[in-house]
């Protein structure tokens, strides 16, 4: 845990009134944490932007199962990209339809071409990434 | 399974070779499934775009697992909104910090909701979330 | 001009620390401008994801100036969604290509409405939009 | 002007409907377009995820005029960043806030770095920034 410190903001009235309206809206009780919030995921955003840095993702994807071998190919994609993958999940969406979410780590440069990889795989569907600086 | 149908598109031949090239790249074996992508990718984005319409959705967070109750609260959350949640998958991510995943259906501005519900509790550190229109 | 308040903020030391290293490297001399510009950010995003709130908005376009009456079936367009027109830039970029800004105030709905006219017309090769809340 | 191709795409009758009824409320009246639309702005996003690649871009950025020396401060960045500016629009939005957007042409790594040191200048609210492939 690292340790606290107190800094002083000023910012108009007008903007501070504004924020405190949107955040109590979305259910924050404390302000240092909804800034907290906008400047954590400011830098991770930044952080995302070096291909190189380390990532946290997870990847969404689509799939129609009748299609052949897709898990297979699945499988062999994450060992082909230098990926660390955590965890998968797979849900039945409907009779047509499966849902599956990966749970990786690695360097951006590499999700980004698993998450291609899949993208283009018979059978799939939609595809979505969500990437997430790895140290928080 | 629907019917299939094959439609011509007309466009300029440098264009056609730069998509070629760029789905190549992307391991696309097959042009007609990279604009079946494309089409798919624009409808979603279409029908996400009206807050009513049925969607299903990946909220990922990132937070300190020492954080005190946060686990009930993130049930009661999911409780409070009118979603379906289908899976949730939790991770250990180092000492502090825990990965969850919360796979679920619902309207798309209920999900949204419930996005910026739980980024705003305590001990929550980063939070994206992933839709995708219900209907592929 | 609005009245100036101060406020404290406490967030992890390690966070601070990020932070200050980041703004540096965009050029931010003063802390408390750094943040007030993520809060006006994240309220300009709020305001603009209400489809009838005014924004004022950037459409680019990149045409064939070749395409015939593009530049009259434009200037119809603005006028037939109701929106005030504040500006058009106009710019030779090569032989065959145009870049116009069109500079305006609008509601949120009309605006997105006349971006997605003016992508279909004829001889306009790519469109990009930026809006932002009409109130700062 | 290119040479013009034909091809061949198969895909579901479901989605061809849904495609065809999305494009037709945003306008198109010729399908061939609307898939040329994608594929090019598919292409530009690619493009442009290369730092060194060419773009065209258009900054905004709302101010208060009030701020001193900003306009000179604005002119001295264009010359410090390896940018050409194309041209400039300048609107009065309201008595303290001004409306600008700078058009310019320049790598894609330089057009950020400007973005950047444009928003932590003192008296600029709020910045957005529009970026397109050179090549279309």
């Amino acid at each position: 845990m690292s340790e606290i410190e107190r800094v002083g903001v000023s910012l108009e009235k007008k903007l501070l009134l504004d924020f405190d309206r949107l955040i109590a809206k979305q259910g924050y009780t404390n302000r240092s944490k909804a800034i907290r919030d906008l400047i954590r995921n400011r830098l991770s955003q930044e952080q995302l932007a070096d291909p190189t840095s380390q990532a946290t993702a997870g990847v969404f994807l689509i799939y129609d199962h009748h299609a052949t071998k897709l898990a297979q190919k699945l499988v062999d994609l994450q060992h082909i990209h230098l990926l660390h993958v955590i965890a998968t999940t797979h849900v039945h969406l409907d009779h047509n339809n499966c849902l599956e979410v990966i749970i990786l780590k690695g360097r951006v440069k590499e999700i980004e071409k698993l998450g291609n990889s899949i993208a283009s795989l018979k059978g799939v569907k939609l595809s979505r990434m969500n990437m997430m600086a790895a140290e928080v």
